[in-house]
């Protein structure tokens, strides 16, 4: 039985996989692992360490109930995995087991091994990330003319379409695109310091190891290590939160779009979807829902990684502990988001009957802008807002069309004909630069700011 | 395989299961068996029902699996749990399923469930803060007057006593045990509103089958539903995170206080705590870390409910979800924090010597301030601040006792004798109202502000 | 010129005034003349000091612009403070001079000049509460059988009433007015323990002149210094954000019912309020906007005070000038929030008619829970939501009202005639506890949970 | 008189200046003046009114009174603004008015105000980066060979150098400029759409308007508007919080070096800097408490940023307004914490006599692991470290070195001659990679991870 009856909400499965206990010790081994292959290299461990240490990769050797014991007193789960590692390499051959962690601290392999599930947990959200940007791009390709009222301060406005508001979504999502493949590749780095950060361990040797190392693992040489400078892993968050952040925007208007009163597009998905337990008819907005949810707890993990940062002198005491249930954290919340999100826009249903329906309903009245803006030259630009302040009103009082509110004006009258009038009303004919826009947005890979 | 490597540091075992999905399910079950019980009470359910849905009280008969793909379609656990409760309870008497759930909502079991499982935290925290006062109680008492430096701005300053430095965590200890009573008896209340907290379907009977299922469960009853009111979880996490606060005041200064530099105090404990993985020496502050690193993660806690109030209507969407995991964190890491917390009380040791040594080694400039104030009177304010300033600058700079520098200023001995220099240098003739202040805390139960 | 022009959203002028620097300075004196007074009366001042102090209570003797020059080197204003008001008493009375300040350090009169300021804070969010309750009350009693939609996950449900849903909110601000009491009660103590925390400046005075300098200035007195023990500032800063999250709740709720094709309801006003630079004729809710935009910032002043609790040893390094601003800032924007939901709900708008209209839009599907729980005994309860989700679906697709749909279902007609069904189609039928809950709230002057 | 006395701490005044009133007023302006420069060159606009307009670039006209006034009412300061614009330039050319703010909407002009604000900022940052960048060199290059104890946990390791703590500082510094580089590339845009985003008033011409205006201004242009988009803006703020963490690590580490019981460094500034009011030998850490203290303050910022993106559909109610306030909080804190770290590196007092002290008074234990990785080869890994620990433990408690305790044991001699133990032994000698990392910092101008 799990012990986690939210995680349907809050993380998916594939992210729940990379930050598992045993994908942990596995990526613990990946690089205890590395470091005998960089250390034979340079003939600091036995000849054949390295192929020893191969047979463990999979961690099955640990015993974690004695792991989480002494962890207790350790400090870290690191500690115990290192004995037990080198008892089991020791078990297979008693001379390597002498390079084992041989120059590394406790902080190197728990770190790296972070950055490696990190990189796996970076691949799955860049792969949805995918799948989102062609979602949006199918949509707002099919809705670039979809007309439909523009909303303010949640009230309504001139029109826009729902292409250009997707469009904006996407822009943004390309940015975060951007973001997280500059984050990904600065935090893609070894951390390899030894006790405080010299590798006083390995004398003169500690470059040539550590470049073989990083080799070994795939990832980047950081310029020096960075036990207590944590801006690497901060970034990380940070640039995951302000991703969801643009989530959460387009699950809250796609769930203010989907009441009833409104109407106009609602999340898809299969039939059973949003049920109630009570109410036979419910059609909730459940991945929406969840897209706030997962975005509400981001802001909360990038506080604690920021209060983390004051790391004392060359490894601090406290803060770098907190780190280790928030970085996953936020890969978890981040990868159900991203799923929510593609759900939402994927099986999106849109009633564009209902979005003119709901438009013709305000009677004019938010085309008011237009009217005013072609009388400003004639009459001045205060007198014209002025006049249509008083049309709308009484538009809205008369629930009578502005249109014919302002046939009816003779100051208007005297300035625009009736056809002029009927054209200024007419919503198509006031979506500027909708299409510009979003030929720019399609256009632009980058879509960036 | 527990998918959590770091449990051990933000939790303990006792909390864990408090939270843990067996738990939550008993708990929802408990919600489910109590309304049978009030509804057969007023003949609202068979006859028998309540006996029915008392066979079932363990939740074993829940397929989790079941549950958790269901909930991705439902939004939450509930729907399928009471799908297949009624299920169950069908199998055995099929005119009992009739009153299963009925006139609740999925937030009704899901909220009220969450209470139970609090309030079986709460206990386990009252007990650790009882734990906890009890272990500083010892201290100060043992301590009172162990006289070491007092520490401003991390530079020394006059003297005070390890007691008094207890005494400050005592009474805050105290100040929130007092809060944690008063936001538990304030949250200690059933939800019971049905779908838009109204109890429709119960019709004229809603408040006599809600009192009775409080009375069972042994909850309050709120003034009417708080499905979108949710100031009184906000608060139970407000006090914990306030609480945990306090003991990380207290695990930063053991940790300050145990450098090697300063050497006073050190958290105890089993001879193999506080390892490293490379150093062979190395006695790490482990509780100390402990106890920093969780409460550094209570406060992005706190962000996430506050951020989540402004649920919608009667019920909200996606803000309530992100509460789910939070309310259980904050009573995890709090559990870990005190009981990290008690380990450093209980197992303190302290070095009376050397906080003697480290304040003789400060020459006698720490105590300044008491010549400056017996001078004032005599040379004024100013000058006598000033006579002080030079005077300590000398000593420092000459590495001799500023009595010496004293007795050799013609200023001073103008005006002071060498006894009363020596009188005034004497640090335990100047620790004013500690032993006051020390009584005032331990005759004080609440100890409050 | 102002250095602020977002001061009108996010403060009220009487709350700047409190939180001033001239308020600060004054409240600094009230601390110093106090403590002339305390002094004095035990025969540590000079006879007259406290006459020559009162005469400088307005502060204007303090230059400024030297105060914030010197507070850049001292770390605080308070030293510069005391020197400039040191001279002045000299340039009055020279013995006079000798008793300023005696015993205390700067965060005596930082800390308790901020509790003084707090006072006058409390009451004026005291007083803005009441009036809030007022209006609460007011139209809790205006609209108590006012019915409108029920609304969860934003989707339509079976029907409420305007008057329970700002019922919720005044239980909800009963509870916060209990809560700011206790805290403020809590907090309103004074701060006086010397460099250390030990008064040993006083020797075995401390205790007599602590409780004269309290009494003189209507502030209780801790247990001992709160220097470094910050929980009772975190309280009221928590209390405060849990309040304004409750007026988020009924500001968003507003904003929601305000929408155009809601229309259930407005913040009123006065005839310019929420216009728009461009569109003639918006009416923003600008009130429900300031509230949201008050709350959303107050969960990182919760942060910043939380993660400013661990101050070290007897007074810390960097932690408590993180407070400085944010106490003030917290107390200004629950004023502005305050003050703005107060207009909100003395003005609210409301459109029963629409209300109405829209809950009748929905074709009675939203009533579904009131038939299936009827059929329930007598079809069994998963064939009649089964039954209730075809008839709602077939009513919704045909455009049909949820009524005519089940008098045509022979499963139905079966068991309920066309009166049963029209009964439990009324939604005046099915508002259960409705006038309980809200007779519960208005009798109950502590509305608790 | 100011409003805020604690300024000093929190701000430059070049930083204030640049976010006050003025200066937003004026931002302000120069967006409605080159909006009327693109108007006029696309013929929108009467020929001049561009010239009118900038009579008034220096807002002088605005009546700040009235504005503030009005505000409330409008929910925000433009709409006055443009009315008293739209005055003032009537009063000069009546037909110059028609063009004022045409297309444009509030929050466009008070978006680009607070883009062309942050514009002015950054290059303060820059220059206070480039200052702090300039400043560590110099000290990394004076203190590269500065023998030091290493710290982990707040306890002693083996020895490391300032140069290499140091090192690690400017390499954070250097991957944070790089942050703010791209950040702001990225924030520097136009916001430019008119009410709903889509520019419609400028009918076809909304594009060349926008890209004039653009270019006039200096700014980029965005691929669409981004009213309700605020990624770049949030990451903005997000960039400065981790650069404060980082520097709130510099400062932590300096406080600590600075306690008296180890003094290994301390802050310089002028003579009178950290004084007390009360006692007089005091000198505190001011400059590092101020760095901490704005570092505190930041992750709330952060917080609010991005709990502030779900801007609802086309420009939000509420959540942008939250923004105001933070956004230039977060450059005042920054510049600030920026300031206080280039005085604690420039003026760092290091005394590298007691750095060695420090570390010899650790009786070489803390070279155990040295030692212990010298002997492994031959006894084995886990042997070694027994070895040592026991040895360790003996040094300790015998007070004698460990170099002592070694030669005395046979396990050891057997294996080392005293020659051999006296080598490892020596700090000197076990500095591994410090050069190398330095060289590599002070070589990379990046010094990316």
């Amino acid at each position: 039985m799990s012990n986690d009856l939210s995680s349907f909400l809050f993380s998916t499965p594939e992210m729940t996989r990379v930050f598992s206990a045993e994908e942990q010790l596995r990526a613990m081994m990946q690089f205890e692992w590395a470091l005998s292959s960089a250390l034979e290299s340079h003939g600091l461990a036995e000849v054949g360490s390295k192929a020893v240490v191969a047979e463990l990769l999979d961690a099955s050797f640990v015993d974690v109930e004695r792991l989480m014991r002494e962890a207790r007193d350790d400090g870290n789960v690191a500690i115990s995995f290192v004995k037990q590692l080198a008892s089991a390499v020791k078990g297979r051959d008693e001379r390597a087991e002498r390079g084992i962690h041989l120059g590394a601290t406790s902080q190197d392999v728990l770190d790296t091994a972070l950055v490696l599930q990190m990189r796996d947990g970076v691949k799955l959200l860049e792969s949805a990330i995918a799948m989102l940007d062609a979602a949006l791009v199918k949509q707002v390709l099919a809705h670039r003319e979809t007309m439909m009222t523009g909303r303010t301060w949640l009230q309504p406005g001139p029109p826009t379409t729902l292409g250009l508001k997707l469009a904006g979504v996407l822009a943004a999502l390309r940015r975060h695109r951007g973001r997280l493949d500059v984050a990904t590749r600065r935090a893609m780095v070894l951390q390899f310091g030894g006790a405080v950060g010299t590798l006083a361990v390995l004398g003169d040797d500690g470059g040539r190891v550590s470049a073989e190392l990083a080799r070994v693992l795939g990832l980047g040489e950081s310029t020096l290590p960075w036990h207590a400078q944590r801006d690497c892993l901060v970034e990380m968050v940070e640039v995951l939160a302000n991703l969801t952040g643009s989530l959460a925007k387009l699950a809250r208007d796609v769930a203010l779009l989907m009441q009833a009163e409104t109407g106009e597009a609602s999340e898809g998905g299969c039939q059973n979807r949003g049920g109630s337990s009570t109410i036979p008819n419910k059609h909730n907005p459940v991945a929406c829902a969840a897209v706030i949810a997962a975005h509400n707890r981001m802001p909360g993990l990038v506080v604690t990684m920021l209060h983390a940062m004051p790391q004392e002198h060359e490894r601090g005491l406290g803060l770098w502990q907190a780190e280790w249930e928030t970085v996953p954290e936020a890969f978890r919340l981040t990868a159900a988001a991203l799923g929510n999100a593609i759900g939402i826009v994927e099986g999106l249903e849109v009633d564009a009957d209902r979005m003119r329906v709901n438009f013709n309903a305000l009677l004019g009245v938010s085309m008011a802008e237009a009217v005013s803006v072609a009388l400003a030259p004639k009459i001045g630009r205060s007198a014209a807002h002025e006049l249509l302040r008083n049309a709308t009103k009484r538009a809205t009082e008369q629930k009578s069309h502005l249109g014919s509110v302002l046939k009816g004006m003779i100051e208007v009258t005297g300035n625009l004909s009736a056809e002029e009038i009927d054209r200024l009303l007419d919503p198509r004919a006031y979506l500027g630069s909708t299409q510009q826009f979003i030929a720019r947005v399609l256009g632009d890979s980058d879509a960036g700011g």
